[in-house]
């Protein structure tokens, strides 16, 4: 089969959309998206990260960053405090129901990873991590020549 | 390294968040989200499918797939008719514009495989493809012996 006529773009999305199945179905009883979910366990890694800082590292715009930030933050997961540099800015940090949750963050990882990579040897978690990596490689090519 | 020091179910969700800031590129200009435009190129390929119908296609609750069904309406992608059979339901067809639309479809999902795969030999396109679809299968298990 020729290679244009399986959309490869495609398979990879659903592929995602699937995993993001697994993650809210662990998620849900916590009131927490898996969108919150990876910034929560970032800011726990990153106490005092500010929102710009998650946005440029997930390459996620600061919009959708800052809705995460406010249900995380209504959900008493994280709280905030201004920046004393930059007083437009906020710093993010865990609070206390946040990191008792950590434990648990971490365990939905391995059991994700565990179901993800079933029957997986060793090589073909290799193989199939330097795949995706060439596919962003090859994404961030394209945005990079479109400047 | 270890396969569960890696976290693939992240990386998958990544690689596929960038494809999609791929698709929003070449969709900004057409007011259509890369949801919407895979349903106006699922019902092009099956004039009056159902909403439902859609929504068991691709693995996407009711609700996700009625809002997006909404914005192609809105703006005059598609247009709906009550099914004969089942009063609730509806039909979904493409309008003028939405078939015209089709073949700039078709044109930037060639472009996605392309740049997606671009340096990839067909053996390396089908050993993608062929462990993404171990990965569905690995969680489809998963939910199955939850039920």
């Amino acid at each position: 089969m020729n290679k244009f006529e399986k959309p490869m773009g495609k398979k990879i999305c659903d592929t995602g959309r699937n995993i993001k199945r697994f993650l809210s179905y662990h998620l849900d009883e916590y009131s927490l998206g898996d969108g919150q979910f990876g910034i929560l366990y970032e800011i726990a890694g990153n106490e005092g990260i500010s929102q710009e800082q998650i946005s440029k590292n997930r390459n996620v715009d600061k919009a959708t960053i800052a809705k995460a930030v406010k249900k995380l933050i209504d959900n008493d997961y994280i709280y905030r405090v201004k920046d004393k540099q930059d007083k437009r800015a906020y710093c993010l940090y865990c609070t206390e129901k946040g990191i008792k949750f950590i434990p648990e963050i971490k365990r939905i990882i391995i059991l994700e990873n565990a179901t993800v990579t079933k029957g997986f040897t060793q090589e073909e978690v290799d193989l199939l991590s330097h795949l995706l990596e060439r596919v962003t490689t090859n994404i961030d090519d394209f945005f990079e020549k479109e400047k």
